[in-house]
């Protein structure tokens, strides 16, 4: 009896299978309904702007343009006229109200706005509430229209534009929001002027060159005088559609872009809006995703909150749109089945059907660099990936351009990833996003004075000083230089990067070499860190270790009962020194375990070489800093030195078993053999009799070039760029 | 064509659905299978002992007992030969090497072992083996039982029992492990001298009074006469089943209980084992389950490790031994289901299979307390439990029993969870099992230095000394009292209990109420700590709150270039000074961020009061201890004092959305209004206008006494120990 149940609860099962089509939708549909429906059941709220961002009048302004975008895809996909209605009401309510507005009461932007706080927020009103106008524009009497696009639209989209050009004619991802918006609504109202500033900028803005905004960035950026949509997209992104500022900010900069861009595709396909550029919509959205960790959470580079990842609602749009506008990539459905939600579209739809036809592909990670600047001559981002057994690691070098108002002084610094998070960390910035008891969530004074200065990263610190000494004018003005990427996903990956503007009369040259190789578990991190220089510096060489540290090769002194900072500025205020070690021969192990995991940093010491142990904290009066951990080598010489570290990631343990599995690291020994302008060549060992030699070429990038080197009695010959070669000694 | 293809598909997946009886143990038996083959195909390896924990040696013997057992499982599951071979070649290399042997070379132990570094480690070998023994017994040939018998077994049996009293002939841990060694190994021998040992312990065993272990604990308790087995089932459980050092060692303990239990129960049937003693093996089961956070990770009381849960092989076993001799209750199967492995047995696939037949049902958390002590008037643990709208709130306080050797001086301490861990943490042991770079794995200097401490955990510190001054015996001498526990499950639960004895001259009473009620998204935790003395004395009343501080509504004093201990000696020694405030009026608020929600603590304070945030971290040479936060309220007083405070869980915040959500606490004031020896009455009210006021009496516990405190004008009245009532106040 039970088995003859079964099998009908399967036929059944099976039945309803081919019935339903695209249960992802429906469900997203479903949602909004209840949402939408619980908003018509509580009535409209339009009050007076008051309230900075938390507060209740921007809270709810902010609300009102969600609901009214939902209402608006609702009464296209239902005809429930309720829908229209609501959405027709709401706009009559803020017909009434927009008029009566001055500048909204808190005035503390460089451009504040009537409804929020900020011209930014009111455009980002505008872009939704263009689309709720739109979706119930032919449901409007004429006489309706006309009330809206006098006394609100219109008004609004002058307000952004003519009115704020220090917000709207510019290159920046405030602007973006700005021509979306007056772009967006322009095309609903054909009004052909408003589309033309959206599109091109405003004909004259007279905007002092030196104006600057609430970040610090400067409106106008040197010799540019485009403005406008097209002009954003010639500007914002590089060739390879890397955004200067990071991936953080390129999530909330691409929302604009892509809703005009499906506007301008509908209303004015002849601008062919999505080729733009070498379809640089497209590269950047693939691009965005590839800026991400292996569990798609995005690299914190820059002045990011950490944890913004695939699952954020711009990235369901641009999933959305680039399935249908960007030809069907079937690896776009498994990040969108990850989301668990589409859009309240056609494209969200087709999405959801095509899921649940089972054709979606799984979406890859891979090695890739990123070149960055308009003219992809202002350095760049290089991403290593490796998979070990069951694992996916990761390493993003950062060199690229300062990126503007959010920038920090990190040049060739790292970070590094794998599937439960970071391993060594970017800090991110010190800020908690809408978080009104921080501040009120708006940046902190620790992002200035902490999380943009150099020792806040894992990059080269010169005599305690941040990169360009912290100034954002020198450090926009000068770039780093690729050197090499080597990303095919073989054994061996490189990047590689210099750094020459950086401190005066210093040419900084990382190399990083990610190598997969079955006598490691798992991809195992090589690091050159070679400085030119014929002065003398100290050099400070931070690894912001996750986790908790265990052990080390050597003896330190712990300060016990007091503890005082590690410097005076340029960061090193904020931090706490816990314990400092004289080298001792010449290498310097620590192991640490973190989210269940062991990790070994061996590096190669000099005498007189310190080694430090230390913690964020200090100068904190406000609690808003994290209490992380770093381990410091700290070296004091003249003249040109070679850094070489290598770090393993090697065996793991949990609380339930309480069994370690490969707790100890394999590397005996590091011996930098040779360094100078031309070449670095490097040996390690391991503990089970395995000698590796690296030689890399620092400056010459021809694949056909031959290179000997001379050191004692060995000859060391290669060809190309670099060699990497393993020896085992027989017992 | 492609449907037609489904439906196949679906029918050929019913059709193996009545086919497949215990997915479950087959994927054990088949994980099993794949492990030993592997160790067959290695070869057998006994090396001669040298090594400490996480060593060769000790591994290697490890890893073959483990095997062991299973090969014997697999040969009495399939009968096949190679598995008995295994095992008998094994444990003839096992009768070759044990003659030879001394005591282990480390030499480290109170019981130093002769396989291992202690007879722990013996015992449990011998555990194993005799499983393993078994289930060849049948297969052997006469003369290869004489063999491992006269060469091996007996003598190792004697070895932990008449040759190592001091091991054996004690209520403890360890000598439960030696008594089932014993005993099981006696069984399959049919030895009876041995089995009467390991059921009653020695006849004699000399042992001097004072003798203490590797931890400090006692090896004789005073007045104690008994040993073995019973005996251990009558001293180391309470009637509730409570094991007086915590679920971290229950669970580790109740392995070879269950073990000897289990063979006693096939060869010695007469003895009812299961039954024995009210069937208290059964209540110690039951209650560790319920010794758990809401994730089934256990209270991480004493010296425990933090991360232990259900998912401990020890608990497989437990769980599915339990299920067969305990009478099938289903919801032993949904914790099974977790676990996702059955035992290698019959018990285990009778689970798989009634786990495949749907019979699972839900285990439940409930609010529970247990008596600690052999006669259950040793103080005890209270477990309050609430489920908010999504979440389950698990509060536990403690006022057990010292727990002996690895007690920590905690009474009235309490630690609070939820879904996510932890929310009030326990810092739980200063130790990282089996961890060779963290002391070899053993307990840390720490350990008694912080983290047996007082301040160490959240209760109330008198002179910044800990209870019974840290000394072991004075506490085990005296017990808490519990007062009072009311844990229906309704709207108000309460625990309460009191300690006359940590402190000379000082009554501590504390009162932990959780209230659920509609005015509050989740439960809220009211906790009235009140000092009866005539005394001066300081108090320190810490909250380990786990997360990063917001606000408070007081401004505080940090220290920013500089970083003092907050004490001395006691744990004190240990926290490093972060800030200090002066109370300002009668309320301190804070309000921190953890796991991605929003937690507030209100506390009434009184003038001359100081506010202190520290952290963990100070004389820590090793960097040994975890660097987290506490918030102190400190009071200098004399004569009695009530410390009342709130804990409120409220809202929470992503990084992907960074929309907060009710990020504000509803406290607005906290008033005691009377309190001494009979009564204590407190009032608070919410920022939405609703006021509550809580009586409790103190030292009556009659459900019929009526009480009545007169306070200014006002008649406070009510019936039965405690009386909360709230009143809404109209604008």
């Amino acid at each position: 009896m039970k088995k003859i149940q079964q099998f009908l609860i399967l036929l059944l099962f099976a039945a309803s299978l081919s019935a339903q089509q695209a249960p992802l939708f429906d469900a997203t549909l479903a949602q909004a309904r209840a949402e939408v429906d619980a908003e018509i059941a509580a009535g409209i709220a339009v009050p007076v702007p008051k309230d900075m961002a938390g507060g209740y009048t921007h809270e709810r302004h902010k609300q009102n343009f969600f609901i009214l975008q939902k209402a608006g895809a609702l009464y296209q996909l239902t005809k429930e006229e309720k829908y229209a209605d609501y959405v027709r009401d709401m706009f009559m309510a803020y017909a009434e109200l927009f008029p009566t507005l001055g500048l909204h009461p808190t005035n503390q932007s460089y451009a504040t706005g009537k409804i929020f706080w900020q011209c930014l927020n009111d455009a980002n009103w505008l872009v939704y509430s263009s689309q709720a106008y739109e979706a119930v524009y032919d449901r409007l009497k004429t006489e309706e229209r006309n009330k809206l696009e006098t006394d609100l639209f219109r008004p609004f989209a002058r307000w952004l534009s003519i009115e704020n050009p220090q917000f709207f004619n510019r290159i920046h991802n405030h602007s973006t929001w700005g021509n979306a918006a007056v772009g967006m609504i322009a095309l609903v109202m054909k009004d052909e002027e408003l589309l033309q500033w959206a599109l091109y900028g405003l004909p004259n803005d007279n905007i002092a060159a030196d104006s600057v905004d609430n970040d610090g960035g400067y409106i106008k950026i040197g010799g540019k005088r485009q403005a406008g949509f097209l002009a954003q997209l010639d500007h914002a992104f590089s060739p390879d559609g890397y955004f200067t500022e990071g991936p953080y900010y390129l999530r909330y900069a691409i929302y604009p872009y892509l809703l005009f861009a499906q506007s301008l595709q509908k209303h004015r396909p002849d601008l062919g809006i999505f080729a733009y550029r070498d379809s640089v919509l497209q590269k950047a959205v693939f691009g965005l995703l590839q800026q991400s960790d292996p569990r798609g959470v995005f690299f914190p580079i820059n002045d990011a909150q950490k944890g913004m990842s695939w699952m954020a609602r711009e990235l369901i749009l641009a999933v959305d749109m680039m399935y249908v506008d960007g030809g069907y990539d079937p690896r776009l459905l498994s990040i969108a089945e990850m989301q668990g939600t589409v859009t309240l579209d056609e494209a969200g739809k087709r999405v959801a059907t095509d899921i649940a036809l089972k054709k979606a592909v799984p979406f890859q990670h891979r090695s890739i660099e990123f070149r960055d600047g308009a003219d992809g001559k202002s350095g760049g981002i290089g991403i290593l990936r490796a998979k070990a057994t069951e694992e996916e690691h990761c390493l993003l070098m950062k060199y690229a351009a300062h990126g503007m108002g959010h920038g920090h002084f990190d040049r060739l610094s790292f970070s590094y990833y794998d599937e439960s998070g970071e391993i060594l960390q970017d800090y991110a910035s010190a800020r908690w996003v809408n978080i009104d008891q921080k501040g009120g969530g708006r940046y902190l004074p620790e992002n200035h004075s902490w999380a943009k200065q150099s020792i806040a990263h894992n990059t080269l610190v010169l005599d305690q000083t941040s990169q360009f000494k912290g100034k954002v004018k020198a450090a926009e003005a000068q770039q780093a230089e690729r050197y090499y990427f080597q990303g095919k996903g073989d054994a061996v990956q490189i990047v590689s990067a210099k750094e020459a503007h950086a401190y005066p009369g210093v040419l900084l040259h990382r190399t990083l070499v990610m190598l997969k190789d079955e006598s490691f578990a798992n991809p195992l991190i090589i690091d050159l860190f070679r400085v030119e220089t014929e002065e003398a510096h100290q050099y400070d060489l931070p690894f912001w270790f996750q986790g908790h540290l265990l052990s080390s090769n050597f003896s330190y002194h712990t300060a016990t009962t007091q503890l005082n900072t590690l410097g005076t500025d340029h960061g090193y205020q904020h931090i706490w020194k816990e314990a400092e070690a004289k080298a001792e021969g010449n290498q310097a192990q620590i192991s640490w375990f973190g989210q269940g995991k062991f990790f070994s940093l061996s590096t190669y010491t000099q005498s007189d070489d310190s080694l430090i142990f230390a913690r964020l904290g200090a100068n904190d009066p406000q609690f808003n800093l994290r209490h992380d951990p770093v381990f410091i080598l700290r070296r004091n010489t003249t003249g040109s030195s070679l850094f070489v570290s290598i770090l393993e990631t090697h065996g793991d343990y949990n609380p339930v078993e309480e069994i370690p599995r490969q707790p100890f690291g394999s590397i005996q020994e590091i011996k930098p053999i040779y360094h100078d302008k031309a070449y670095s060549i490097i040996q390690f060992s391991t503990f089970a009799g395995e000698s590796w030699t690296l030689m890399f070429s620092n400056s010459d990038k021809n694949e056909n070039s031959s290179h000997e080197v001379r050191v004692g009695k060995v000859q060391f010959r290669w060809k190309g760029i670099y060699q990497l070669s393993k020896t085992k000694t027989i017992d």
